[in-house]
């Protein structure tokens, strides 16, 4: 059974090694599943509980009253293929395999047996050495890491730590997860299998990856190709360095591959490459609301000088043109803006921005085929009229639909980032983001011309 | 008189513009000089109103009780001029000129008047087109952006909007600036003057430092060895790209050098050039807590994989080495770690970091002389004892001293940052700023050997 059919239609979870000690991953897991909300039966297994967190237990997998579609296991690695045949025999769907302790510390033939033992009964597993799985529209939260907010980003990665830190810094943004695949050790689903959920995912608009090299790379960037590269991936790859790559191996038994031909195989096949988790979330958001971008010519609208120079020197450095203006556009600009504002690229327009005057550019420059992506660099002053900004923004891209990727920052910009968010206008949240995020969607761009091209009739 | 004077000694201030209209530079003006609690005279000027919030308006300079030591200038440009010469007449010391409309567009002559009047009387000039000046000692707020908090980072900027980005980005890690200089266009006070009231005052222990070009790049290099490296200076250039250089001609009528060759003297003086104002500020923050580091040799200490993967990818790229341990020092880790854990270089504690092993790793790696720096990256899971981990930290830096930088990341990492920053320990809030701090701290190393070495015998 496919990761995607079991995410769809899991209905009940057994917790193997479920406790009542905060501390224990046992505990953690169940108190996730309860805290989230997760609405199908629940069932703890822990010999020596009668109950966990107030919910009946069970001594083992063999006693449930129903075979759980979903067995998270958190008990003691050499115990792990006992459990996986018990559950092969009561008929669960999914082992989702916390216990570490297999490949990544040499038990490569333990990690065997459990693979072994699960393909002989159908069963699907994912790690071990998994931090979980989550999929947030049917509140399935079972993983160690803390819970996220429901979204559409679907987080795949090796590493459960790094979920941690991805979920918190979406918090702050008032962001969150349709999807969290932990792929710990990748013994049986690995990074092929998960995007390829994600890409079916209804939920899911985009995909940031944090891989520690391959499994199946040339498999992803096929499947990624036939499945018609509907939604922007974006990949950061740990390990790149020659001390990284030991540490990767320590982690999640994994071997990178170089990086640089990595970075130029991906992008041909419209993956996007970032270096930072910051890159990784503000494009995950931004790219799928940018949508697109087929050309190299930007255009930055702002009512601040240091900013925009920042963003200038990122956006050109990630290989775009910032490119002057012609004379009629810059006459038009000149009877919209303050005589003191530059009409080159960057237009700054001064700290007189106002409702009229962002409107009115906006819209000059994204009719005017001048460039084929606009960005909005907004730094409100202790008295700007940022609520009227925010609304000329979001007419302007809804009467004219151009790619549009607005940064705002300073005091007050939380909200207005999160009224930008609601309305699904491209934010980022650096102005190094913005590159990434302007590079990505020329990347998704490339994705989508290939799944074109290599589309087999029907 | 010299800018550090000035600010030591300033006990009052006239803001000529000053207004009851929101949304105007000089109510903003007058309101942060007021909300921050400014405790010498406050003069607003405008012919026009009788009281600006409730304090007693005159109609000029030459109307004020006493000369006032800074005097504030927001109306247009064109009467900038005569302004000047009467805070000559009166007597003040320094003439702050937020007004635009000087040489970013072209008006040469005017600005050259300004400064020629101000000459004749020996009254300095900061500006024109600058965001204001903020000394946190003595709650002198004379600035349009927003007020920070106080604390011992010098912003100086040509730009006003960066200052409130870095704010508050600051404010979000409860920190804050001991002094903020606006440069605009540095027609008096430039680079190098403000660069040297940080390194003297008192309040300052880092210096980070946004610029469009340099105005005296020789001088600011030769006077910071002069003066002995004592503090460390975070250099991000703006303008760096070809149509960022042509965005900073229109911001502040600065051309840029070649950033290639400005990074390189720049690193040979001590200085240290970052990409973004996260590295920015986590630099300027750690690099006085981390110390300057004399060697290459990083050790990782953590108790989660994927992040500690990224970091040695970004330290080791910024020109670090991540070497394995001698065998000595693995036996004894062995003895405090759980078998489970990573002896190599990081040192993945696993999920069972507690105060005892936290604390007897740190010291047995601080004590080993392995490694020139310690990183302690740690990311609590729900349950992590995350308080005796901090704890641990701070023990084990107070009783040996070494330098340490520390990333936490994750739920209840807010909090866990305001501890350690209360203890002073170093903090990087991105995995990224990590390399960016310890690479930092080694610029900084240059500096001051290079001080030492080019001391005068006295």
């Amino acid at each position: 059974m496919k990761l995607i059919d079991i995410l769809r239609n899991a209905k009940s979870v057994a917790i193997v090694g479920a406790s009542n000690r905060i501390g224990r991953p046992g505990y953690t897991l169940m108190k996730n599943l309860l805290d989230g909300g997760f609405e199908g039966e629940i069932y703890p297994v822990n010999p020596r509980e009668e109950s966990v967190l107030g919910i009946k237990c069970y001594p083992n997998v063999s006693s449930l009253p129903r075979a759980p579609d979903i067995v998270v296991i958190a008990v003691a690695a050499q115990r792990v293929p006992t459990i996986i045949e018990e559950c092969g025999e009561k008929g669960a769907k999914i082992a989702v395999v916390i216990s570490a302790g297999f490949s990544e510390i040499g038990q490569n033939e333990l990690e065997k047996t459990v693979i072994d033992t699960a393909r002989k009964y159908g069963i699907r597993v994912l790690g071990p050495n998994t931090a979980g799985l989550i999929y947030t529209p049917t509140k399935l939260f079972t993983s160690i890491e803390i819970n996220p907010q429901q979204g559409d980003i679907a987080f795949i990665a090796q590493s459960g730590a790094l979920a941690s830190i991805v979920i918190e810094m979406l918090a702050r943004r008032n962001l969150g997860l349709s999807l969290y695949i932990g792929l710990g050790n990748r013994a049986d689903i690995d990074e092929v299998e998960a995007v390829e959920a994600a890409l079916k995912d209804d939920y899911t608009r985009s995909i940031a990856l944090y891989l520690e090299g391959f499994k199946r790379g040339r498999d992803l960037f096929s499947r990624y190709i036939q499945l018609g590269a509907h939604k922007p991936i974006i990949l950061i790859l740990g390990g790149k360095s020659r001390a990284g790559s030991r540490a990767a191996t320590s982690h999640t038994a994994s071997l990178a591959s170089d990086p640089k031909i990595v970075e130029a195989i991906s992008k041909q096949h419209g993956i996007c490459c970032v270096d930072t988790l910051s890159e990784l979330i503000d494009a995950s958001y931004a790219v799928p609301r940018l949508g697109p971008i087929s050309g190299r010519r930007v255009c930055i609208v702002t009512n601040s000088g240091g900013p925009s120079v920042l963003a200038t020197d990122y956006i050109e450095n990630a290989g775009f043109e910032i490119p002057e203006l012609p004379l009629e556009v810059r006459q038009a600009l000149s009877e919209i803006l303050p005589p003191m504002s530059s009409l080159r690229n960057p237009i700054d327009m001064t700290a007189e921005a106002d409702y009229e005057k962002v409107f009115r550019t906006l819209v000059t420059l994204g009719t005017s085929r001048t460039c084929d992506a606009l960005v909005f660099i907004f730094i409100p002053t202790a008295t700007s009229p940022w609520r009227e900004v925010v609304r000329a923004v979001i007419d302007a891209r809804r009467e004219y639909g151009f790619n549009i990727l607005v940064y705002v920052a300073g005091e007050g910009s939380e909200t207005m980032v999160k009224e930008l968010q609601d309305m699904d206008i491209a934010v980022a949240t650096t102005l190094e983001g913005i590159a990434s995020a302007l590079r990505c969607a020329t990347v998704w761009m490339q994705g989508l011309r290939r799944a074109q091209r290599f589309q087999l009739p029907s």
